[in-house]
């Protein structure tokens, strides 16, 4: 009995490659012989696990196809073409060497930056090339593919620090099913009352505590039971922890701590639409409306122009999406001007708080471990993004180097929610008839990621006013532990639950997230310093004024790395300016662009914590570094299990100058998160943004001559779409 | 001639007077003896002062008549009726003291909470009163007027500490018009080469800082030059400082410092619509539509209900808008739950950096001093509120009781700006699709005041996933400083410009701007707690754990009013739940609602700063207290040059017990504002804000059954609303 469970779960992994590869648009032709056995099992978890949604599809977004797809700028992403050429160099290369292997990263190797800031539309693109990673003979490699003519490898480097690449979603998918060839993993959850059937399985990254973990590539696994709902994240089997090895799939460790601990019920946990029994219907239909359709275009597939701003967009499998050359118009003189290189999220570190067994190891990198990108799956129209979005797919390379689309993957869209641009009125002291308003509409690109269980909104918001709001969104679904408990009246006073009881036998963990962005400020040019405007509490001298104190702000400039690792101090503020030291306004302030903070939450855990020491990156909320190629992932290239000498922190203790030099910025977005009630089973959206915003960029306010809104030019509406 | 310009001025300011009596609805019969010349007077300053607007009125709202108002819910506001009733019985009550009066403020006597509470629709009203403060002979008069029957006046206090009433409008238009009086003072205006026509002046609060301030209400008034801009903000008579006595009118004292520095241009410093000479369309029209209307209804004028919200909204002379007895339905009872008895703008301070002669003083109490409800102006529909917005009017009394109208003060709208409510998408590790989104949907609460220059924009947000956002936007015109520098390279680096060079000759000067609220939190009843939920690093034990350290939350309660002094720390951090300590969830967790902090900028004053002193509400950013009828302005009942001995610092520092009490919860929002060239001549707007959240209030997430929007619900436009 138990080797035809075996068997059928072998065919299960299979089933869920299968699954993803569907998802994609080149499909791979069936296979053929496979027992009927199989069909059965495939068709019956077709039917649990895919849900089946009651209401019809809204809105369906043209589908693009993408196989005539050809690049336009030096930035644009790889197209399929451009893929499937990589694919068949990388395997001419691995065959001369005789070596399987696995593709973990397949992204543009952007051209240097000189070269794209000397670029214009109709030149000839400069040279394109893949940056590839690849697993290769228990090794990994990072590869450059010329893809000039025949094409060929240029590069191929190995021998890094320790850590592993981004996991394939391979990788993920067949460690989640590495378990059930254990024996002894099945008979566990079947005594956790279980069935096999029902179990869903998550890979967990493993962070890196000490040499047991070494020169092996690493996951640990948990499961959930998917009985009765499709929020399995709210049913952990507690304390079952599979340490599994990657490469070999072999099931290396099982732990099994909780069997005390009973599988929470499945009762209110399903969040879905088709699953409630009945519903709130707590508003009438609202909506954005364009009726001349939205302001911005989207040139060649990639290129963003919106009111007075332009900028290249393009998703990524790390970072999710990528901005360059953000370019705004000056009112004053009609050009275009330089604001940001290329701006990205560039790692995410998300630590629980609960040193347990099954627990300790929890402290996630989702960019380098899981591919933020990746995990970001297809928009829904209407409610992710409202009407008139556009919707941009991603171009992605399987393990094998097969390309896929994932689409509607970002959104493009206007924004109004009755927000004010400016306004004045004239008050009753001077009484003067003045009452003068302007609305305020942004544009918005947008990303979901959900990996795994949470789901990380990010918004890149532009204002009309110059300004670029960040903004991350959490929501999604907890990461919980079972406990015994079903109320706080069982717990005695002393006992650390290490979050909160939020329903019988389930606690939320408590967490932090970190997101650090990357910010290649280049303020009128790619020469800048940064300066901190301190505001520091002056006295006044006896009988000099009636007042005793007063701020003033004293601008120091960073000469160097250490000069601005930044943690905000609520009690000794400064502002942080991005200036270009060459560059004067009319009245001869040095043009700037301020990081205006926010999501303001510190990193509190020991920097001699081992998973402080790999996201060490979270120990300032702000970083300048100068400009280095290399230096993009501020948990290192290969995040994964590594130890930490390949950080934002490690880089910017060499203490290179950075005066009048190329730099770039790093903020991280920082958010507690002491789990409540309303959290379960699914959490309202909880956000937190900072800004770039304009500070002495501009002449004068850029956005004194737009209209007001008039009464004559807004929609025409009625009520029903289908009329 | 001088003669002949006082008699100008002096018609002047009966002119002043008589456009606020205009903007009435109850309009007193025009002047029946006036010479020719006045009218001529008249004629030309309502050209020059009266902005014409090219653009049609927009959306002309419904003026809503008011006669015939009646009060219906016991918090409701005095009625014109009510006010027409209280303005006869404090005639006749000063009438038979023998003495003028002026009066400061008329507002409903709010009855006692418990009072309120019992009460049911359909009960009769608690009786009826009107609180009034009154100055009369040189002091200050506290009266309760009784409004049963023919009215009495049952409570005359005096007596009160320093400080003086919320200046009335006509003591402001009055001051500014003083200063003419003196030949000195249009002597120098006109030796500033300033044309006594092209004068406008601004009344400014004089604080208080020292003896030679004291029994006498005073206040200084600074001039500009209108010339050839409505923005005369920009043009400051810098230097120029007329101490005035603001019960005589008397000029106390004119100084004047600034004879070097020129009247900075009036180039480019218009914002008016209508004085553009180009305007940048950006963008295509873009709204909220709703095409089956809002989805609120305010019951009674002044009951708004919306999706599972309701609360009680009126305009206030001096908070601007007070929320009252907000109330959510839980979704698993159906039952209308307390969560906050009242909230409202408590007070505001904003001290400027400059402890020069011409500026020391402005350290500003906008509520207590100026009235911030007086200073909010009719909105602007679709620019300062989207469509469908409902607009609510304020009705006060001038200074002679007579009741006036401030129509479309208030506004209630819906708002969709695209935010996610909450979502969840199954990645491609698990395989299964799903995708599950709800919008975000709020309803809106918002007033603007101008107090001379800035505009304060107070939102109150309600989500329906319970939440309360209190969102403060600043925008406006600075307070600027005039120099004799055009460019920063005239400037040694070592004088201190106290600000930033914004344009030639203007400098804005480094302020704060500190925004306290009220919050008398009730959560499922009056007695509650308030719980610092502390997240402190906890070290393993050696050998318990892989990891080192992480964080836990321990809850402390505060027992007496010291232990909620609340100065925020980044690295220390905290939740601030309101609890009901006597009601508990299922699972055993108390129910809450936690303050979580926004716009946290610091007041860095010395404490014994004379303005601080003041301002020592500034001097923590939370603070509990228990609840007191007499204790709802955090700068005192008379704010205005008082010594900071009725402030919430003094009120807290008595340390009453607050455990299991119903209480108070202050929270102050905080802007550091260093000014740069995008504020000029008018500044997009600064948001920041903080949130009351439910904390284990809910059962579960209360919009989990919401449904999502559907393509077929949606509206369908078309593109012009006149069509």
């Amino acid at each position: 009995m138990e080797g035809k469970i075996l068997l059928r779960y072998i065919f299960f992994l299979f089933f869920t490659v299968l699954l993803i590869l569907f998802s994609i648009s080149t499909l791979p032709s069936p296979p053929s012989n496979t027992a009927e056995e199989v069909v059965d099992t495939y068709k019956n978890r077709i039917q649990s696990r895919k849900t089946v949604l009651l209401k019809k599809p809204t809105n369906p977004t043209r589908r693009r196809r993408h196989s005539a797809d050809v690049p336009r700028h030096p930035l644009d992403p790889l197209t399929i073409t451009e893929l499937n050429k990589v694919q068949k160099i990388i395997q001419r290369h691995y065959y001369s060497l005789n070596k399987d292997y696995a593709l973990h990263s397949v992204a543009l190797e952007e051209p240097e930056k000189k070269v794209v800031l000397a670029w214009n539309k109709g030149d000839p693109l400069p040279p394109r090339k893949a940056a590839v990673v690849a697993r290769a003979s228990g090794a990994s490699h990072v590869l450059t593919v010329d893809l000039q003519g025949s094409g060929e490898v240029t590069r191929h480097e190995t021998g890094h620090l320790s850590g592993y690449p981004t996991m394939t979603v391979e990788d993920m998918t067949s460690a989640t099913w590495a378990p059930l060839a254990s024996a002894d993993f099945n008979r566990t959850v079947v005594e956790r009352g279980v069935d096999l059937a029902d179990l869903a399985c998550l890979p967990i990254s493993t962070g890196w505590f000490g040499k047991s973990e070494e020169k092996r590539r690493l996951i640990k696994v948990q499961c959930y039971s998917l009985k009765d709902t499709a929020n399995f994240y709210m049913r952990p089997i507690e304390g079952l922890t599979v340490l599994v090895d990657l490469d070999t799939k072999e099931v290396v460790q099982i732990t099994d701590k909780g069997k005390n601990i009973p599988i929470p019920s499945a009762a209110n946990t399903d969040y879905r639409f088709a699953a409630q029994n009945s519903y709130q219907r707590l508003l009438n239909p609202i909506s954005i409306e364009q009726p001349k359709g939205p302001s911005f275009t989207i040139e060649d597939n990639h290129l963003v122009k919106w009111a007075n701003w332009e900028f290249h967009l393009k998703p990524d499998p790390r970072a999710g999406v990528i901005i360059s050359r953000a370019m705004v118009r000056d009112p004053g003189t009609g050009e275009m001007r330089n604001v940001m290189y290329k701006g990205l999220t560039s790692e995410l570190f998300v630590p629980y708080m609960d040193p347990t067994d099954a627990w300790y190891f929890k402290t996630y990198m989702d960019a380098g471990e899981y591919g933020f990108g990746l995990q970001a799956m297809p928009l829904e129209p209407l409610n992710d993004c409202p009407r008139n979005a556009y919707y941009m797919d991603g171009v992605f390379a399987a393990a094998d180097g097969t390309p896929y689309v994932r689409s509607n993957m970002v959104c493009v869209f206007e924004s109004y929610g009755g927000d004010i641009g400016w306004r004045h009125s004239e008050s009753p002291i001077t009484g003067m008839e003045i009452r003068e308003v302007r609305p305020k509409v942004t544009l918005v690109v947008r990303m979901a990621a959900s990996v795994a269980n949470y789901d990380y909104i990010v918004d890149w918001e532009f204002q009309t006013d110059g300004l670029i709001r960040i903004k991350v969104g959490l929501s999604g679904i907890l990461m919980v532990k079972g406990t015994p408990y079903a109320n706080m009246n069982q717990i005695n006073n002393q006992e650390n639950l290490y979050g909160t009881l939020l329903s019988e036998n389930v606690i939320g963990v408590i967490h932090d997230h970190y997101i650090t962005f990357y910010l290649d400020m280049d303020v009128d040019g790619s020469d800048n310093s940064f300066v901190k405007v301190n505001l520091q509490r002056e006295y006044t001298s006896p009988g000099e004024s009636p007042r005793m104190s007063y701020l003033k702000a004293v601008r120091n400039v960073a000469k160097t790395e250490k000069d601005a690792q930044i943690k905000l101090k609520l009690y000794d503020p400064s502002e942080f300016h991005v200036i270009n030291p060459t560059k004067k306004t009319r009245v001869g302030n040095p043009v700037g662009y301020k990081v205006v903070p926010g999501g303001t939450a510190a990193n509190l855990l020991d920097p001699n914590d081992p998973p402080q020491k790999r996201g060490a990156f979270t120990n300032n909320q702000i970083w300048v570094t100068p400009y280095n190629e290399s230096e993009q992932w501020a948990g290192g290239l290969f995040a994964y299990q590594n130890h930490g000498e390949d950080t934002l922190q490690v880089w910017s203790n060499r203490d290179r100058a950075i005066e009048n030099k190329d730099i770039v910025v790093w903020y991280t977005l920082g958010f507690h998160h002491i789990p409540c009630q309303e959290d379960f089973p699914i959490m309202p959206t909880v956000s937190s943004s900072f800004d770039l915003k304009p500070v002495n960029f501009f002449e004068s306010n850029p956005i004194l001559n737009i209209p007001p809104n008039f009464e004559n030019e807004l929609p025409n509406c009625k009520s029903d779409a289908s009329a």
